[in-house]
């Protein structure tokens, strides 16, 4: 049987993969390569199954269930922000590419799905730390929108079709391989100009962080232990980190000490953006799973890995 | 300025026009007339403007926007027995046609809407009667998911780009002009075989009904009343009705007391029915509206009316 990641070549999807081959498991992965890249993958040669493909191509997504056992659904547009621009690219690429996706799992027999939810369903949550039951759910950002109408398209397919499902609420992910993001973001400003660094907001926002190989194996663990219709896990560690001290850190790890931050100054850093979160992980806590990483250190850990990966500035 | 109404030849929203223009509002209507009939609003005359478009046809949707002050979108596929069919129906006529009213709003400048959602996005829920902000929001139909991920959209342009929505989730409504659910169905299959009556599931599921003229008032009073930038209110009574009890109704208001109850067994009537709903509605009732029907007497109201308009078995 085989493991299909959708999103595979990308950010998570390829530490995810990494876990996976770890555990003995066949991985085939689904990745139309717009933010993923086979270097990501490159160290696994021939033992991972690489499909490129289109998740709004329903028939290539029918094409890659075959003896598939379970699908970690992981594909999407990974900038919140550019939601803002073009306003039907997280509709098209998340809900209706997960709609493509589970369809495809119901024409095949494929009954197992895992899927990369986000914190951000939860919009302005009026309880922090936020638990897995909380509401009501009134993402702000047109990715949580998508994330939500996902999370529901999976629910109704596990009470229609009889699935079962594991759903994964993100904290904020960090770690290797970062293509987008706030760390990423403030090392690419600095390579431009290391005089100074531009920081969206007021530099309060407030968000739990998780290391992406915590996150890759947290997902794992879930899947390994858990066996209701419908698995609901935050993904998070127990504190939060400050984008203020982001920068500090990120100044520090880039030997930029010197840097005038700037704050363009508000309380979020762009429409949709959530000015603070903080996940309850008790459940996964109670499990058995312990992430590595506090928020702070997988922001250090991840600005010298992209350092390392981009270089200093 | 106008009042736009989605769906407004449709069976709530041809009641919700009557109720706008009794308060004096200017109507304009936008429906493909799927399962929404001319004959609903044909007492109006000239009075209210009739668009017959898709809302899947975006420029269309844009054209209807014109000096429109707020929308009322309640245009949907009306039945959710349908998702288990063609998995794509909801899709579409729900969560991509709620995409493309916001996007013309957006583009138009269009500032408030008023959304019908449904009940069902609670799916079973553990805590009832079930408030506003209960969670998880895990909906078992595909129409539920529609609704959700509907919902999702609207509070992400509500954060994104600056909306004022009302989000109504309605219990089971009933009344005059139905055009489908459980009355219909019986009455329908009663005019087929009068000796019997085949009832989906054990007849013990038990939801919230609501009467159609009440939920309509209750969308204009909640419209009126509110100002938040998202206002989510359960529309329902307080009490409950079983469909065992519903089957009684019927029988006795068509005068086919003899008539035998066919169970089919099982919890509920198909995949992806809810076994059991009650909204709280308490919300709605400390705004100062109180609807004029319970559960059972709107049953009641709507089995005669239905029996009327299609006439005795």
């Amino acid at each position: 049987m085989v493991t299909l990641v959708t999103g595979g070549a990308g950010f998570v999807g390829s530490h995810l993969v990494d876990c996976l081959i770890e555990t003995g498991q066949k991985v085939r992965i689904f990745d139309n390569f717009s933010s993923g890249r086979l270097s990501f993958l490159s160290h696994h040669g021939d033992s991972v199954e690489i499909i490129e493909g289109d998740l709004l191509d329903i028939d290539s997504v029918k094409n890659a269930m075959i003896e598939v056992d379970i699908v970690y659904h992981l594909a999407a547009n990974p900038d919140i922000r550019l939601g803002t621009e073009i306003t039907d690219t997280d509709l098209k690429q998340g809900t209706v590419a997960t709609y493509n996706v589970l369809e495809a799992m119901r024409v095949a027999g494929v009954s197992k799905i895992a899927f990369a939810s986000s914190s951000v369903v939860y919009g302005e949550a009026k309880i922090m730390p936020t638990p897995e039951n909380y509401g009501p759910l009134f993402p702000i950002s047109l990715y949580g929108a998508s994330k939500l109408g996902s999370e529901a398209l999976i629910t109704s397919w596990v009470g229609t079709f009889g699935l079962q499902a594991w759903i994964f609420r993100f904290a904020n992910i960090v770690g290797a391989r970062g293509t987008h993001g706030v760390i990423f973001d403030f090392i690419h400003k600095l390579h431009r100009d290391k005089s100074s660094l531009e920081v969206l907001g007021n530099g309060r926002q407030e968000k739990s962080y998780m290391e992406v190989i915590d996150c890759a194996k947290a997902m794992i663990h879930v899947v390994e232990n858990t066996s209701e219709q419908i698995n609901c896990y935050n993904l998070g560690t127990k504190d939060t980190c400050s984008v203020r001290r982001i920068a500090e850190i990120v100044l520090e790890e880039t030997k930029c000490e010197d840097a005038d931050i700037q704050y363009t100054g508000g309380d979020r850093g762009w429409a949709g953006d959530v000015p603070k979160s903080m996940l309850d992980p008790q459940r996964l806590f109670d499990i058995g799973f312990e992430p590595m990483y506090s928020s702070e250190d997988a922001i250090r850990h991840t600005a010298r890995c992209l350092v390392n990966e981009i270089g200093q500035p």
